[in-house]
């Protein structure tokens, strides 16, 4: 049912290389497998163990755990680093700042990188069911809604998540399907395709509206999907 | 551009009489236009300045600015009683309980009562732009987005708001549009068209996304209608 089980187990790598600018090119144009190439910044870490690539991932779901229990307001880089068992400076190594966590946090359980060509690349006319099923199979596994619940709700209440999600996270997930496709107004139609998405999680995880809360996720996806292939490839 | 003008002056009446139950039968079959036959309850009130019908207005507008600034939270029935000017049992009398001030609030912007027949009597061809354009409109209305936005805030961070939500606006507002329609499964098609339009909402007025920030809402009407369209008439 789900297209990928991002919450189980350690946070897998993401394919994103640790990203210190905060404009909008930030991130573009980042291979999708480059490898980290880490600058010391901080006090050194002292363990192969507290710095090694393992680190990296468990940050990342200290991360989401800190933000998803504790929104975007309250969850803190040493509170991060204390859940990672990593010193701050580590943190700060290879995400930089606050913000930066944030969107790292965010995009493990979208991973843009390798999830928006998977979903670009097959049969131009399933496009709309792979994001549509994508989407809901995200927002289904409870290891991932998790923090994206916790992303909602403090985008819609804290000016600075806000702008991390305006500026990072969909910036890149909906620059690269927009990239792919061949209509006029690519961003305005993925950031439509978007919109929708975003409400049906709001209604059906937060608001739990009945009977959308309740339905079958096939049932969803065989009414969005032509929805979404129409703002996506229809001029 | 607007469909309506809800924010401007005192608080349209709204159609509704108060309504103390909380359970799903509460509100359906409330002809639209029942006079209010307020129970006596709590402290009478001492003025017919007081206590007369434009109190009522003007608790509701009150109570939309109170919980607009302050969130479902820490929005208080005193609160809202002291900037009305009415002694707080005047509040109870006509509203109940904190939650159904609030949700008289909200409906205070969609006065479904009126705003539903109007869009679902006209044209059946018509009726996902009649919708879309209702929708932006009262969104684009700096005076009811302002407490529609903070309606959305309270629903996504607190559960009762989100119960009120669920319990009393979009039970009344869904049912009456689903009652209408002609399709199989009809509260899920127009849970399916809520969903867009309040996601549509929350990457524009909330996030703020480019380009869908700044883009004609006659262009959002335009690619949005169709899709109302077919979730509300095509089976």
């Amino acid at each position: 049912m789900t297209a990928q089980d991002p919450g189980a187990g350690p946070a897998p790598a993401t394919g994103q290389s640790p990203e210190t600018g905060t404009g909008p090119e930030a991130g573009s144009g980042t291979g999708p497998q480059a490898a980290p190439a880490p600058r010391r910044r901080g006090r050194p870490s002292r363990t192969a163990e507290e710095s090694g690539p393992g680190a990296r991932a468990r940050i990342l779901e200290a991360a989401r755990d800190q933000f998803a229990e504790r929104g975007y307001d309250k969850a803190s880089v040493r509170g991060i680093a204390r859940a990672a068992g990593v010193d701050p400076a580590l943190v700060h190594h290879y995400f930089g700042s606050k913000d930066e966590v944030f969107a790292a946090a965010v995009e493990v359980s979208f991973e843009p990188a390798t999830v928006v060509p998977a979903i670009v690349s097959g049969p131009r006319d399933g496009i709309g069911e792979r994001l549509a099923r994508f989407f809901i199979g995200v927002w289904e596994n409870p290891a991932s809604r998790a923090p994206l619940l916790a992303i909602v709700r403090s985008a819609l209440t804290h000016e600075a998540a806000a702008a991390v999600l305006r500026t990072f996270v969909l910036r890149r997930l909906l620059e690269r399907i927009a990239a792919e496709l061949d209509v006029p107004d690519p961003k305005f139609r993925a950031e439509l395709a978007a919109s929708h998405m975003i409400g049906i999680a709001i209604l059906r995880y937060v608001i739990r509206v009945e009977p959308l809360a309740s339905a079958d996720p096939e049932a969803i996806v065989a009414q969005v999907a032509p929805t979404l292939q129409r703002y996506l490839t229809e001029s």
